[in-house]
């Protein structure tokens, strides 16, 4: 029987499809019946499970509590401040009605005309307005701040253009929503988040982001501030991969959240929010897999080590069955999630074929010769190379070798980056080398007008100004006016 | 300063008002700005968390994986189940427009009437259409079953009286949705399910419960069999805690879900859902509480200790806080949850009602005499005793305390159940007894008439055909007909 392997496209021939053939033939989302929406499956939830987890605890440490606000924001908030609205009104899902009833023509259900909504209500693009409504119930004094909440919810964007964990009209996020009595202190937790966020994507994603600051057409509706990281695909194109907004007190006079300061007087509560989304999957997957499936860093797969045996005959497989169970009790015992796939139903090579491309980052395979010698033939994925080790210390070889594969994909990524990073000093210089991808390193005078032309001519966006790095002021390349560092541009997704 | 204490309504007053009072003032949650849907407040949410991570090991445990479908259903899903569209279209939430705009009188925002879509999307109530539409993609041969997936979501059923947790309009929930090769399996995982619901309740949330079928009238729209466990409230009123739900062919007959068999025949899949919600937080709340506030069982319980130190000088302090450092760091060695609560602004008097409140089990006292005597001052939220005891060993005394707790809290919670349980041989009889409530065991003629008359009558509806104890056969209390065994009947929420 020929070995049935699921071709994807690869990356060469079409970067576009060889990312929805991976997402859909590695099970990790589909599109769903309703327009934009995904079914997120086992196999992709179990990662972003992880990806909770440890985001999760990592909140926790740094002293936020979750809650959980309504899904629905009343019309009427969604106007109260004004960016806000603008950024967000034409992307809702709007809820007009609470009831069905039977078609009178017989033809299932339709809507019924008496249950309409006094007022309309929408489905939370993110939820500033209603935890801020809230949040004025809560906040009299500087005893009642800082408030420091985050939740895991669904959201809904409207987008006309959707792509598997990309861009979704539903997706499913965390948002922070913190509350505090001066601009430092929200400034302060902005910044402490997009730390969190760093260390999130290098240490546990394996991806190196650039941190920096939002210009001002690229900031979140509604804040003053808006800092991002943002991540490098194989493709050169920049992805966005988590945002921290430090808001001012814009939430708070737009919902009117004053306290009684330590000195009594009257002062609107300063305000941050911040979020990642399930999109970090689709950078995780863009970022480092390759032509023969996902490459998962070993502190996000769902199964870190896989074992398959190799067999001829049932007492050969009762032998094998027995020193698999042995080897995966060890790696258990040092926190390392193991399957052991003896299923019957399928040649090793297709189980070969088959945990390459779900990007498990260790296999171990067993077959007869190995008992006889005492070995295991260990293969990586991120490597795609095979040696066989003696079984003597298996699981503290495989525990060591984990770390190595979580240090060199995040090299690799790192490597390329670097490879893929350019500065421009003209704007002759930038147009070519925009084509090519990457961040492009570039003087701009600040101003929206140049941003636009840019984008306009070049499809480049100026993805932040960072915050570390070259600093030395220059010259826009574009009008020449001066410039106080340079930006990093690219095209994105 | 006089201790200010949160006033409680007693439960002897209006058990209602005290239960409303309690989530007030404990901050578990709150009515927010969207009619019926409630703020979960972080302590709340913390409860809930809790149960979340214990739930979700069971049914992980039990060879479950997590994924996640979409909020929004296609309006002609839902009436292609003709029991289940009858059993939901009268609560639903429906979005009819993507988008809003500037309103042309210039207040605010409109529904801008050309964003309108072409079919109406439900926000699900409860996803088994939605599930099974995709399930049709994933299921050819009996080797894709069974699918054993949780999920964990946000639900919306438009009800008109809500109350916070029992009765929402927005709920938080996990829903399982299996598919399997046969209906003797089906039926399987419907009861393994019950069972892992039984021992949540009863181990963790020390909350016995009745395990049984439901009457056809009290089924879920579109099962073949609900199965549910059904828990005393202390003011005799019943609550359904989870259900777990025997499709049969349903949903795979409604969404043509086939599969090819062993025996190379073409059958429907077997079908079971079940879910439980944050109603569970009603009934953790319910069944222990008292007029002092929460009592909270160890294992569901936020922080499990907390440590006030009584002081009245600065050196005083400084010598509590150390011994508080080493007892913490001894007690969570032993994973025992412990806050230290040294905060300036209250009292110590003021310290010990706000938890007890809060519901947490064990609270230590340490004041300079204790220094001196080498003790410390336990006190138990749920008997509210107080005993010196020596700081020798204090953390394994304390794990043995929280373990006594949890079984105290258990125990009194099933004698209260005993003390409320009984049996009615005529109609007359249960008359009178319903009044005082409590679960009453009594024979019925097994007719959705006699359980209407019943219902009409006295308020009280069958809550199961319990699965143990007495099985004897009898006559119906009503209508002197035959009854295979009695039913258990009660009042409500």
């Amino acid at each position: 029987m020929a070995v049935e392997i699921k071709e994807l496209t690869s990356r060469s021939e079409n970067y576009a499809q060889w990312y929805n053939d991976l997402v859909i033939k590695a099970d990790l989302a589909e599109n769903s019946a309703v327009r934009g929406c995904m079914v997120i499956k086992p196999y992709g939830y179990a990662i972003w499970e992880k990806m909770q987890r440890q985001l999760d605890d990592m909140f926790k440490e740094a002293g936020h509590v979750n809650a959980y606000f309504p899904l629905f924001i009343p019309k009427s908030f969604m106007s109260k401040e004004a960016d806000h609205v603008e950024g967000f009104a034409k992307e809702c899902a709007v809820v007009t009605h609470y009831r069905l009833k039977n078609d009178p023509d017989g033809k299932g259900v339709v809507v019924d005309p008496e249950a309409r909504l006094e007022e309309e209500l929408i489905i939370r693009p993110t939820s500033e307005t209603i935890i801020w409504n809230t949040y004025k119930g809560w906040i009299q004094s500087y005893r009642d701040l800082p408030i420091l909440i985050n939740q895991w919810a669904n959201v809904v964007r409207w987008e006309m253009r959707t792509r598997l964990f990309l861009r979704t009209a539903e997706f499913l996020w965390q948002e922070g929503h913190t509350a505090h009595a001066t601009r430092e202190e929200a400034i302060e937790e902005t910044l402490k988040i997009l730390d969190i966020y760093t260390e999130f994507a290098e240490k546990y994603m394996a991806v190196p982001v650039l941190k920096g600051v939002k210009s001002i057409s690229e900031r979140f509706a509604g804040a003053v501030d808006t800092y991002c990281i943002e991540a490098l695909m194989q493709d050169g194109k920049a992805l966005q991969a988590g945002t921290t907004h430090f808001l001012g007190q814009n939430f708070a006079k737009a919902f009117d959240v004053q306290f009684l300061s330590k000195e009594g007087t009257r002062e609107f509560v300063w305000a941050t929010s911040w979020g990642v989304s399930t999109r970090l999957m689709g950078a995780l997957i863009m970022a480092h897999s390759d032509d023969n499936g996902l490459v998962l860093p070993p502190k996000l797969a769902p199964h870190q080590v896989v074992i398959v045996p190799i067999y001829k005959t049932d007492d050969q497989l009762a032998l094998i069955d027995a020193k698999a169970a042995s080897i995966s009790s060890d790696l258990k015992a040092l926190g390392i999630s193991v399957k052991y796939d003896n299923s019957q139903n399928r040649k090793p090579g297709w189980k070969f074929a088959e945990y390459e491309l779900k990007g498990v980052p260790v296999r171990l395979a067993i077959g007869a010769r190995d008992l006889e010698n005492h070995t295991v033939e260990v293969a990586r994925r991120d490597t795609l190379t095979k040696e066989t080790v003696s079984m003597e210390n298996i699981a503290s070889y495989v525990k060591n070798l984990l770390d190595l594969i979580q240090e060199n994909i995040y090299r690799k990524a790192f490597d390329f980056r670097t490879s893929q990073t350019f500065t421009a000093d003209t704007y002759e210089e930038f147009k070519v080398k925009i084509e090519a991808g990457g961040f492009i390193w570039a003087h701009w005078d600040g101003t929206a007008e140049t941003e636009e032309l840019i984008k306009e001519e070049t499809k480049a966006t100026i993805r932040c100004i960072p915050m570390e790095g070259d600093k030395t002021p220059g010259k826009c390349m574009v009008t020449g006016k001066p410039s106080a560092q340079r930006v990093v541009f690219a095209r994105a997704y």
